[in-house]
């Protein structure tokens, strides 16, 4: 088997996983994860990219074990040792090759002291980033508020004033509350540049909709 | 009671009819249709801004009833049968000013023979449709995607080659056969000219959406 036949079988797997998936950490987040990562290796001259594209596929794998614990378990951890066998299970061999890939997967979230530290890392970790601004990023906060039966809009002192996952929950509220701050957060160059991008388009997103609302 | 009053009068009633109304044609549908409503209004200089203003805060008033039937009754006829009731109730006296409104709701929505001839007729029915496209339309459309379950993106060809209401279904597809054509269907000069504006930034989301997801 050569490399594009394992990555093919790798996500396959992966997509028979997630297919099912509630919300925005399905199959489909997980292919457009793979496409940022592949561009922002792209830029990123020194990246190995089959890690990035093996690693990208495999992020969040353990999702499904995440939700099932209710957020007990971390799913970039458990994700990483899941990546492990999976990449195995591909007949992916080289032990140094599976090591710098599920640490990409532990590190993707940035928390608990896991942090990005090499490049592929990094790439990974700006590529889920990605996922949640922009155009993308505005449909997701939409399409979350109609899942969990939230408004579509409101004030700023509304949103504000209201809770995640409440019905005064609105995608303004995850916009002002997180989706405008992460293009801040992202750790290449590549990314923060895309992001930079993505991110001004939201920001005219949500000023279009206050003056169609109010203006 | 003077007019502003009845009008207060007025909104309260339909606001508590409408405000547990599913989806995308509850209270704020409505009061963002009276902003749109009265927008249009300042630019068409002949129209009654009392009628357009009563018409536009009673158009959906029938939509519960709609919903209950699975469709159907028809809102624009039950509606202004119903908003005779309203108008009363809430103190308008003048024949002639009553039935210009119900006669506003009965033909918003442009069905069956009801279609819209009168410049007030006109308005609110372009004050409708206005609420379909730009960042609201956008907006609207992702979160009933997320409300029925359907996918947040896909394809040009897997959006046309899907049913409304299927787990293939999504905003692209609802922008693909419906929103995208809106603009060239309203009535009035300045309708027309701001459903230019928004249907043009609402085509430039779906555009970066793309680059975003296959660029």
């Amino acid at each position: 088997m050569n490399y594009s036949q394992k990555l093919k079988k790798l996500s396959d797997a992966v997509r028979k996983r997630l297919e099912s998936a509630p919300g925005c950490h399905d199959w489909e987040h997980t292919r457009r994860v793979l496409h940022n990562a592949r561009m922002i290796a792209d830029g990123e001259k020194k990246a190995d990219m089959k890690v990035v594209e093996c690693a990208a596929v495999l992020h969040d794998i353990a999702r499904p074990e995440e939700l099932k614990s209710k957020g007990k378990l971390c799913h970039a951890v458990i994700g990483s040792e899941l990546a492990d066998k999976f990449l195995k299970n591909c007949e992916f061999r080289n032990e140094e090759f599976i090591k710098k890939v599920c640490n990409c997967v532990k590190t993707h979230r940035y928390r608990g002291g896991h942090s990005p530290l090499l490049i592929e890392e990094k790439i990974v970790y700006d590529a889920d980033k990605l996922d949640s601004i922009g155009a993308v990023g505005v449909g997701r906060a939409f399409h979350f508020a109609g899942r969990i039966g939230a408004k579509l809009h409101n004030t700023e002192k509304e949103a504000l004033g209201s809770d995640s996952y409440s019905s005064e929950d609105s995608a303004y509220r995850e916009y002002l509350v997180k989706l405008r701050h992460i293009h801040g957060k992202l750790l290449t160059k590549t990314g923060r540049k895309v992001a930079k991008q993505r991110s001004d388009f939201m920001h005219e997103f949500f000023r279009q909709l206050n003056r169609e609302v109010y203006g």
